[in-house]
C-alpha cells in the first residue's frame, strides 16, 4: 500500500512515524492490561518492556487484532489509546517506560541529511541516530550486526534500521538482503528502505509478471551491471517494512512527487487521523489516504503524472525499465571514458572515481600532478564545477554543460578506500587540510545521452572532450 | 521571512517545530552554563526552568546572541548543542527538565485537525493540545485567559497558542488582537496564527504603501463586511511569531503551495540543518530556505506560480484585494438570499445559518417542519449535498452545482448558540440523536459569481433557486 507525499523527506518522516507508532504500541497495551487487570495471551511470554520493543510488526498487528476482538475491548481500547505515545507524548511515555530513553535508529553515514532532521522533528533526538560504518559508501552489514549485538547486550532498544537503495550523493546501494537477515526472533527492528533516489531501478529487474529477473538475464545487455551485490540488494527490497520512493527522481515525473510505501497496510491504523469535514462516510477504510498521511490536501497533478507515467510505461523491464537501462548504459560509457581520460591526462592531471557505480550515478575528482594539498585539489575540481554552474547574471546558453557536485567527508571513507584514493590522487589523504573531498557528481537519467546523429559524438563523449579541455588548460593561479 | 511548503499542514508543523526549538533553548543554555560554571547575565534573574520556558522569542534571540559573543563560546556552543531537545530527544530532555512533561499547546476546538497530528508527530502528544472554548466558532479570549491563569497557577508551561485566521470549516476568525495581548512579561507563549484559509483576506486591508486601511474605508464597498471584530483580528496578525498561509487556497494558485512565515528570521537558526551536497558555499545565510524547512527539494512550479501571481496582482486592496472583495460581495449576496429563502420556505422547511460569516464562507442547514430528530434533519440536508456531489459513475455534466459539506460537533457549540439553532431548526439540540450538525459549506472564491449576462440571474441567485427547488421537493421517505 502506498500514497504520494510532497517528496522523499516526508516519506522518510512517515516511515519513522509509523515505526514509532507500531513499535511502541505493545508497551501501551501491556500497561492498559495491567491497569484493567486483563491477561492477554500474546503478552504472556513477554519478559519486560525491552522484549516488547523487539516485537516484529506482524506480532504487533496480531496483538492489535487480539485487543480488538477481546471481550473487554470496550474498556481496553480507550485505555490503550490514552497511554499511547501519540497521546501522551514522548516525555511522559518515557517516564512510564524508561527503556524508551535509549531508543535509537541506525543508519549508514551516507543516509540523506533528512534523517537527522526527522529524528529532531519526531522528538527522538538526532543523537539517537546511530551511524553504522560504511564501506565504499555502502552500509557494512557486519558492522551493523556488531552494533545490534552491542545494543542488545547493553539492553538498548533499536527502533528502526534505515537501509539506502541508491544514495543521493553516490547512487550506491546498501546490502538490503543482509540487513533484513539480521532481524531475528526476539530482536526485530523496523526496516525502512530509503529508495528515494533508486526506487525505479528495480523496474529493470521485474518481469511483466512481477517476478524477479535472474541476474544473468539483466546482465546480458550491459558491460558491468548488475553486480551480484546490486541484484541481491534489489531482492532485499521486498523485505522492508516501509519504503520511500521519489517518482520525481528516476520516475521522470515533475517535482513534488514522493511516495511512502508499507508492506502491510494495517500498520496505517496506528496513525489514523480523521476530520469530519474531509472524510465523509461511505469510504472503505483505506480509500482515503489522507487519514494516514502527514500532509493534508495534495495536488492531484502529482498523482495524475504518476498514473499516466505508469500506465504508458508499466513498471517492468520491457517498459519503464528500458529508460533505466539506457541511463545505466550511459553511465557505463561515461565510466569507461573517464578511465580512458585518466590515462590520457595522466602526466599532468590525476583523476579518481571514488566509488564504483552501482547503477546510473558516477562521481569523479581531479588533482594536478605534484600537488599534495587536499584543499588545492578540491579547488581544482571546483573550478571545473564552476564552469558548469548556472549563474543568474549570465545567459545559460553560455554553458556547454551543467553539472552538480558533492563532497564526501574523509571521516566517511574507510582505511582501504582512503589508501586507494591517496594512491590515485597522488598524495596522502591522511594529513588533509580539508574535511572532505569535492566531487563532480553525474546522475545519468537522460535516455538520449548515447543517441545522437550518426556523424556526431554521443553527449557522453562530448562531455569527456569538454572535461579534457578543462583539465588541459594551464593553471591560472 | 517566509518560504513555501507543500501545504498548510506542513507550515503548521513548522510553526510548532520552531516554537519547540526556540522555547526550549534557554533550558539547554542554563544547563550548559551550569556544567561549565559560566554565569550569563541574561540568566541571572531566571528563577527556575518554568520561568525560562516563559521567555519571549525576542529574549531567547538575545540570549543566543549573548552566547555567540561570549568569550568562552567555543566551549559553550557545543555544550548547548548536545543538550538541546533536537539532539537528545524529548524523553531525555524531559528527564533533565521535568517541567517539560507539562508543556501544552492551546488551540480552539475549531482548529484544523492537522494540529492534533502535529502534536503526535513532534512527540508532544495530542493530549497536550488543550482546547480553548469558542463562541460562534471563534476562540473565546476570556476563556483563553482563564486557561492561561489556571496553568500559571498550576506551574504548567504553555509552549504555544494557536489562533485561527479563517477556520477551514466556517471561515471564522479568532480574536488575534486579544490573544496577542495576553502575552505578558514573564509569561510569554509562542503565538502561531493558522491563516491557511484566510491568509489572503488581509490584502483587502492593505494600502499599496503597506499601511492598514481603516475599517470605514474597507466597509464602504460592502453591506456588512468588515465587522469591527474582523478588522481587529486582521490588525492582530502583525503580532504573530509565525503564520501559516496557503497560496493554494484564497491565493488562487494551483495545489501544492503552502507557506510558512516568521516574524524574525533569526529564529530559523534554531532549526538549521545542512547537507554538504546541496548547500554549497557562497550563499548568504538565509538564501537557502532548504536549510530551515522540513521538506527537501521542492517544485519550482509552486514558487513560480506565487511569484507571477503576486507580481501581476500585488498584495494590496487595489490589486489582489479586488479578488477577495468580489468573493466577499458574493458571500454577502448569498447570505441575504439565504435569509430571504428562509422566509419563503418557512411554512414547510426551516433554514439556519449557524455562524454569521466573517468573510467569504457561509454554512447552512435545513430541517423539515415538524421533525424533531437531529439525525433526520442531517439526513435531509445531506440529501441536498448528495445532489451536488461528484459521482465517479456519472458524467459531471448531470450536476448543476457542486457543493462541499461539513459537520459541526454539538460539543463545540456554546449554550447560547445551541439555543438559537434549536429555535431556528424547530427542535431541541440538547437531547440529540446525532453527535454533530451536518452543514452545506459554501466557500465563495470565484470572482465572477455575481457577474453574468444582463438577462440572466447571477450564479448566486441561480444557486438559491436550485436550493429552493430541492427544499420544495416532496419528502421521499
Amino acid at each position: 500500500y502506498g500514497h504520494l507525499t510532497s517528496g522523499g523527506t516526508l516519506a522518510n518522516d512517515e516511515g519513522l512515524w509509523l515505526a514509532r507508532a507500531v513499535k511502541l504500541y505493545p508497551l501501551a497495551v501491556a500497561d492498559a492490561c495491567a491497569a484493567l487487570d486483563i491477561a492477554l495471551d500474546p503478552l504472556r511470554d513477554a519478559e519486560d518492556d525491552l522484549a516488547l520493543l523487539a516485537w516484529s510488526p506482524a506480532q504487533v498487528l496480531s496483538l492489535a487484532e487480539t485487543v480488538a476482538t477481546h471481550s473487554r475491548a470496550g474498556e481496553l481500547l480507550p485505555a490503550i489509546a490514552e497511554r499511547r505515545v501519540e497521546s501522551v507524548g514522548l516525555a511522559r511515555f518515557a517516564a512510564a517506560f524508561p527503556v524508551v530513553n535509549e531508543l535509537a535508529v541506525l543508519a549508514p553515514g551516507t543516509a540523506h541529511y533528512s534523517w537527522a532532521k526527522a529524528m529532531k522533528l519526531l522528538g527522538l533526538g538526532s543523537a539517537q541516530l546511530i551511524e553504522v560504518p560504511s564501506v565504499s559508501a555502502r552500509m557494512d552489514a557486519g558492522a551493523l550486526e556488531e552494533v545490534l549485538d552491542r545494543r542488545r547486550r547493553a539492553r538498548q532498544p533499536v527502533l528502526a534500521v534505515i537501509g539506502v537503495y541508491g544514495t543521493t550523493e553516490f547512487g550506491t546501494l546498501d546490502p538490503l538482503d543482509e540487513i533484513a537477515a539480521l532481524r531475528a526472533k526476539g530482536n526485530h527492528f523496523w526496516f525502512h528502505v530509503d529508495a528515494a533516489w533508486g526506487g525505479y531501478v528495480p523496474t529493470l529487474f521485474r518481469e511483466p509478471s512481477g517476478a524477479l529477473r535472474p541476474r544473468e538475464a539483466v546482465a546480458s545487455e550491459f558491460r558491468y551491471f548488475p553486480s551480484e551485490r546490486v541484484h541481491r540488494a534489489t531482492r532485499g527490497l521486498a523485505q522492508a517494512d516501509s519504503i520511500t520512493i521519489d517518482p520525481h527522481k528516476l520516475g521522470f515525473v515533475p517535482f513534488g512527487a514522493g511516495a511512502s510505501l508499507v508492506r502491510d497496510k494495517r500498520v496505517l491504523r496506528f496513525v489514523d487521523q480523521r476530520a469530519s469535514y474531509v472524510f465523509g462516510e461511505g469510504h472503505a477504510e483505506f480509500d482515503h489516504p489522507g487519514r494516514f498521511a502527514l500532509e493534508g490536501s495534495k495536488p492531484g497533478a502529482a498523482a495524475a503524472a504518476c498514473y499516466v507515467n505508469h500506465r504508458v510505461l508499466p513498471l517492468d523491464a520491457q517498459n519503464f525499465g528500458r529508460l533505466i537501462a539506457r541511463s545505466i548504459s550511459a553511465c557505463e560509457r561515461l565510466y569507461d571514458r573517464l578511465r580512458e581520460l585518466a590515462e590520457r591526462v595522466a602526466p599532468k592531471v590525476r583523476l579518481s572515481i571514488p566509488f564504483e557505480p552501482d547503477c546510473s550515478l558516477v562521481c569523479v575528482c581531479f588533482n594536478r600532478a605534484g600537488n599534495t594539498s587536499l584543499a588545492a585539489a578540491n579547488a581544482f575540481t571546483r573550478s571545473i564545477a564552476d564552469a558548469m554552474r548556472v549563474r543568474p547574471e549570465q545567459p545559460v546558453q553560455l554553458r556547454t554543460f551543467f553539472g552538480s557536485s558533492t563532497v564526501v567527508e574523509l571521516a566517511h571513507l574507510g582505511g582501504n578506500e582512503r589508501a586507494r584514493l591517496s594512491r590515485e590522487l597522488g598524495f596522502e589523504l591522511e594529513q588533509a587540510d580539508d574535511r572532505g573531498l569535492f566531487l563532480l557528481r553525474h546522475t545519468l537519467m537522460n535516455p538520449w545521452l548515447l543517441s545522437r546523429s550518426a556523424t556526431q559524438d554521443t553527449w557522453v563523449d562530448e562531455y569527456c572532450h569538454f572535461l579534457e579541455g578543462m583539465l588541459s588548460a594551464p593553471a591560472t593561479a
